[in-house]
């Protein structure tokens, strides 16, 4: 018998993603989140979230463009930090010292510190209520070459993404792999 | 200078969770997903996409409703192989000798043996191309005694979720605590 516990999102794992765009007067602008997801293989789609208030939320909806940029655990400090403070207020780049990088494809700025980033195009809109979902078609996915494993495939061991865990505010490394998928099932598949 | 990979949805993390409901004849069947996330914080909603060939897809036009279950680690398998084969060929229940519970609060069932449940209402879909996103509001999350931590919160460390990295294909467990959110970036905000 399992405990409820009530309405709410707790749910796990989220990712910790970047979120890069320029604001109204140019400014490269960097928000964390957890609430998003891979959405469609064919376009490659990915759907991130954002509170109306954000100063990203603007900055989007004007250019039709962010990033999604996948920071290392080695930066969770930095990643956290440009989760707690407003761009309106405040320049993050300057602040981490990161280096904002005008992107090739669409008209918003990578965080070249981070070893992986998602180019996007905003396709549309959803508004869900506190949140509105940005859905981007994935235009390119770059990659440091020191996260690339001898098969071409990004190694996650060299990625080191973090998850966030809702309730208890706590961010997580990825742990040891457990197993290849459509692979693993085949002892139950017979 | 960071290396092209071209435009696909190499993202991380990405969550493996197993997404319950009924079929038109009342069959209980669950599909395992990589493709989605929390959207949402009022309401409290979750987005999960699908294939519209997939045998969950009617099911949940039909009932309007479904269940997002998250696997522990230890039932990697049974995860792998309910995202291998489909409900319309096989009894998923049967095959991986899981329960179907009949949820509370939505026409959906969920899988006793995952320590952690969602239980949703359909409130929209989005036609994506090859996937399509259904929105889900979480009118109830239910949770084994087991994976709480002593301050009543969900114990990442108990729960055991796991991973999925698109492009090698390999599940991953969850490691280390890295730390708290809006506590890390304190040293930089100042």
């Amino acid at each position: 018998m399992k405990k409820s516990l009530g309405a709410n999102t707790l749910a796990q794992p989220t990712p910790v993603w970047v979120v890069g765009s320029y604001d109204a007067a140019g400014k490269a602008n960097m928000m964390t989140i957890a609430w998003g997801g891979i959405c469609c293989s064919k376009p490659p789609c990915v759907a991130i979230s954002l509170r109306k208030e954000r100063h990203s939320y603007a900055a989007i909806m004007e250019r039709k463009a962010f990033t999604v940029n996948i920071p290392s655990q080695m930066h969770a400090q930095e990643a956290d930090y440009v989760g707690m403070v407003s761009g309106a207020k405040a320049d993050k780049f300057a602040a981490t010292g990161f280096t904002a990088i005008k992107s090739e494809l669409v008209d918003a700025p990578s965080v070249q510190e981070f070893p992986l980033v998602l180019e996007c195009r905003l396709l549309q809109t959803i508004d869900l209520g506190a949140h509105t979902q940005f859905i981007g078609e994935i235009l390119d996915v770059k990659a440091d070459e020191s996260i690339l494993g001898p098969d071409g495939h990004i190694d996650t061991a060299k990625l080191k993404p973090m998850v966030y865990a809702p309730g208890s505010g706590l961010y997580y490394g990825v742990g040891e792999a457990v197993g290849k998928a459509y692979s693993l099932g085949k002892a139950i598949a017979g």
